[in-house]
């Protein structure tokens, strides 16, 4: 039997690892390694530093797979849900070969930024191999400490008031569900993740603080809080001027209402 | 100037406690320990074993407290509101005391189950001294792996579906929003905390499974998925066996529509 490992390696100081990781980063024999076509110099930096800090003797491989590109043309309907699920049948082609080498009795592992079930598609693709039934292998999944709680650290904030729920959203999506620039009735916390598009300048409705962070846990961690309608704008421009002297950006932010 | 940490230290396996956690717990000079009424010696167990495995040299105090009674009879309004104020005031003058008896340039640390930021008073109740302003002292968040990410961990699954948002609540808020049985319109993807009551029973709507999770990331951990209709007796069942066994029981659950 092989085994497969999902580490949540926590989403940017690379102290965010767990004991459980550590323990289970000196199981692996294979560290899978998928390079993104984007893939950013700081987050390889971060895994070779843990890999570096926890299992300074080595003794394991390191086999490395790109992600295929995906088609970004302006497709949509059939044709966009035909792009997207090739993609996916390519991304399982992958990782079907990747699980399928490992020797009998091996353990392989992906580090995955971040807590594995959070926006993170690794566990789904690991899903369409078990489906296939060409090799078998058991998966385990080591949670980790997420950007929600890194944003929420970094403010040194709850995410709600007492009893009130939280919603966890992405750019687009809370772009589609603003009514006339205010918030949906009844989401009075919600976290945006994975939002290239700044949905928050789109908002006008008054009373909503937002609390945003880029780069968090990390040495060029970002924070900036008010209310939205007054800090908005230096967001914007702290945020755009980070990205070109960085070359990338990860942010995150919690609007509240009230 | 004094510090307090509030150190989240995972939500049940001793071994969530992150690298960054395990230097802050010996940074510190005092733990401040709040008993509450009905705590567990499980909960305690954890934290002596935490404190054991990260701190073995000792040189730290461990200042204990007892968290005031709450009236729970059945007050309503503006008498339950007056009720609950006042506990928030007593619980106020214990941490302003327990912060106040920090030697200058002392840290102190509260470990706290989970993340910090999820349904957890402290960081409230440190905004409140520090809102009284007789005792000067800076407060320092570590993240924490929250009850949410050893649930998923546990049923090996993602929270949601590709792009899809998270909704966190309550027990209590889920039954007021549950309509004739029903989850409400748009929320597919549902995690319940806090539900003495089970609340996941009271549904009637086909096509939604339930994974649920008692004793997460312990040796006592339980899982049980399934169409919610279909297993919702046999984890009530479940849960009564486990919570007359062990005395107590912290359990939560996703819901999935679709
Ligand atoms: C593909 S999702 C992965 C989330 C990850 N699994 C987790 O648990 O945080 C990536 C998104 O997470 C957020 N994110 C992750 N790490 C971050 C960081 N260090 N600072 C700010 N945002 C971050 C950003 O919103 C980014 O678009
Ligand atoms: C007061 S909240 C604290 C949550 C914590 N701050 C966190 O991040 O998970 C307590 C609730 O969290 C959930 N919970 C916490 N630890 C758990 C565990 N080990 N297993 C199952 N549920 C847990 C239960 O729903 C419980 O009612």
């Amino acid at each position: 039997m092989r085994t497969v490992l999902l580490i949540g390696v926590g989403a940017g100081d690379p102290d965010y690892v767990t004991v459980q990781a550590v323990k289970a980063l000196n199981r692996v024999d294979v560290f899978f390694v998928i390079e993104k076509g984007a893939e950013k110099d700081d987050l390889i930096e971060l895994r070779r530093r843990i890999l570096s800090d926890h299992v300074p003797g080595g003794g394991y491989r390191v086999v490395e797979a790109r992600d295929p590109e995906r088609e970004r043309v302006g497709l949509d309907g059939v044709a966009y849900r035909a792009t997207i699920e090739q993609w996916h049948e390519d991304r399982t082609d992958i990782y079907e070969r990747l699980v399928g080498g490992l020797g009998d009795g091996e353990v392989g592992a992906f580090l995955v930024w971040g807590d594995p079930a959070l926006y993170d598609g690794t566990m789904r693709i690991l899903d369409r191999v078990t489906a296939r039934g060409s090799v078998a292998f058991e998966t385990e999944v080591i949670p980790g400490v997420s950007a929600i709680s890194a944003l929420t650290a970094g403010h040194r904030i709850p995410l709600n008031r007492i009893g009130e729920p939280i919603h966890i959203t992405t750019g687009r999506r809370l772009g589609a569900a603003l009514v006339d620039g205010a918030l949906p009735e009844g989401f009075d916390n919600i976290v945006v993740m994975l939002d290239g598009d700044l949905t928050f300048t789109k908002l006008s409705e008054p009373d909503v603080t937002i609390y945003w962070g880029a780069y968090l846990g990390t040495a060029d961690e970002i924070l900036v809080a008010g209310p939205v309608l007054k800090v908005a704008g230096e967001i914007e421009s702290v945020r755009a001027e980070a990205r070109a002297r960085k070359g990338w950006i990860m942010d995150t932010y919690l609007l509240r209402r009230g």
